[in-house]
């Protein structure tokens, strides 16, 4: 059998759960952001309403109800989508994977923000690519240093909006010269957005796949604005392109759970998710600057992080001297912990940077954690 | 992008849809065997009492609570079984993707009984194995005729009980003497069991896994059981084996919807799933005998069915002039349809099976199919 690579980072996390440690390390979403009230109506009209359907197969694309919802939802943001234009799956993660195994032989490249999410790298690495990291400045991602040496790859693997880890958020401007550029060298898109409705103060710029429809394969999640245990992704793409990766997803799992399903697609209809996702964003919000508030009451000099306007991460960049994943054990034995940055590097060995999740901290706890966090940071300059 | 295999049965199956064709080329199981009441119930009681449990990120391996539930039941039908010899998996489809991507190699031997099911045979297919097809004679498999040239076989493929699409199920004594070969050979076996509790007189015999725990994965589902539409698949094995299953399905989708696990832990823990088992059979039972009254009554000489005692599944072996996929047209113009056997093989040419499904037929609709299919087999011979 062949052993997936285990990551030092997964080793390091599993010291988080000590109760006297103040988590940053987590990627969870906030559990009182959940619409538990919402879903179990929902649940329970389902059965009363259509049993058979939501406990049948049923088809690999998904249910139809579901996909109109999301082709819904899709358009009210701005980018007009059809119900074949949208394929569900289990969790964005299964996208992930359904497009590493269409896309990926050993060897093809395959471009991605450096850093990026971890979860994607893994998922990648399955299939033996060679990471070729997009060029980056103080703004995020440069198109405008894309050049002809990048065609002929297989993809690029964007995450514009509230990245994990980074935070930031690519400007309207350099999306459209992103999706220019991926026209210019015949590239698809990947635009992974798990936390685009997670805004604090004003929407996020339109998406990716608005600009270059027909090259894009854009993936979203119910798990940040509904719940993650329903397991509910989904893809928008061309419909030929969503055709191969339903071939591919019914040979992995036949279909997603039709029961969770059609118990998301009544919160979208029941206008139960758009009531709700104010809340959410003011819970994300209010943590948000409460961590802002903290790193700039305490933080020593030298010490830079993302200013985030959504999303549930922060990044931090300390002085090259300060290696993150050397500094982690000291941390839980000071009571606070993050995610050393290495483990969202591809390529290169950038060790001075941590990934600090506000998501389910609440406010008091994320101020002592960053106190603690700064005493530490100050011992180690 | 790689576009898997489609088929030609895939093609030919989508002429069943027509109202007035009777279908015997379905493979869902009967949806008045649903337990509806009961997990509307359990969903109800999961979302009252644990929320976060059931919508929050959770286990790869499964929720803890299910994995038990499920030890518990292998345990009482003869295996003894712990919970972390459990995984759980997002149908038992994925139980079998994942072991594709684990054990098997580009042009490495899988060992599979011919005919298997297509379902297995073309995710095995995405790993580009040899099918080496193993021995049998009219009693099935026979472990007997596996020599030493099975050896250094990745796995062997069994589905032991009520198979699909055979209907067939091995004995004890030869479950036994398989087990045996295994160990002699030191080949893992991949043990499918999606229809086991299907029996319609006796229980079937002790799993394979009962004879050969050390190098046996078991895969068994919910899906004919309680319904197909939570996805709940589940493997029992040796833990080592399942960690590394366990890492690869982390990529895939980081694990299956807690919601439906949970939902179904309590249908198990609250007695109701033996409660209502019972009534599944029954039917099962009453349409399965129906087909073989009919068949027995209708149809000509020179043509042979499997006896089943339990499943979904008959399988009927015409004379060698007759190939079934030519058939299939003239069937569907006569208002009946079946599965060309042809489907199954892994290996070799053979064109003179069909397989033949009660499962979701009510029993009038069954004497008259069978009557067509007779009609149409005697000016076939």
């Amino acid at each position: 059998m062949r052993r997936p690579q285990d990551t030092l980072v997964r080793e390091l996390l599993k010291l988080c759960g000590r109760p006297e440690v103040i988590s940053f390390a987590g990627g969870l979403p906030a559990s009182e952001g959940f619409a538990v009230e919402a879903m179990r109506r929902a649940a329970d009209e389902v059965l009363s309403q259509m049993p058979v359907r939501a406990l049948q197969y049923s088809y690999t694309e998904g249910d139809p109800i579901l996909r109109q919802a999301i082709a819904d939802f899709e358009t009210s943001r701005g980018t007009p989508t059809s119900a074949d234009e949208v394929m569900i799956v289990t969790g964005s993660q299964q996208a992930i994977d359904l497009i590493a195994r269409s896309f990926i032989d050993a060897g093809s490249r395959v471009l991605v923000e450096n850093p990026t999410y971890m979860g994607a790298l893994q998922t990648f690495r399955n299939a033996s690519p060679e990471f070729v990291p997009l060029p980056h400045d103080e703004e995020g991602l440069n198109p405008a240093a894309i050049d002809s040496s990048f065609a002929g790859a297989r993809f690029a693997y964007v995450m514009p909006t509230y990245a994990n880890p980074t935070g930031m958020t690519l400007s309207e401007e350099r999306r459209i010269a992103l999706c220019q550029k991926a026209r210019e060298l015949d590239l698809w898109l990947v635009e992974d957005d798990p936390y685009g409705e997670l805004w604090y103060d004003k929407p996020a710029p339109k998406s990716l796949r608005h600009w270059a429809p027909e090259r894009t394969l854009r993936l979203g999640t119910l798990s940040k604005t509904l719940a993650p245990g329903l397991r509910i992704g989904y893809v928008c793409g061309p419909k030929e392109a969503l055709n191969v990766l339903s071939l591919l997803k019914q040979t992995c799992d036949l279909h997603t759970s039709t029961f969770a399903q059609l118990t998301a697609a009544r919160v979208f209809t029941s206008g139960a998710l758009e009531e709700h996702l104010p809340q959410v964003r003011a819970l994300y919000k209010r943590q948000a600057q409460a961590m802002l508030e903290a790193l700039e009451a305490h933080m020593p000099e030298g010490i830079a992080w993302t200013r985030v306007e959504g999303g549930m991460f922060l990044w931090m960049t300390l002085p090259e001297t300060v290696n993150t994943t050397a500094l982690f054990k000291r941390a839980i034995d000071a009571g606070v912990a993050f995610v050393p940055g290495q483990a969202f590097y591809a390529a290169g060995d950038d060790t001075h940077h941590m990934r600090l999740s506000f998501a389910t901290v609440p406010v008091d706890k994320i101020r002592t954690g960053v106190e603690r966090l700064a005493g530490l940071l100050r011992a180690a300059l």
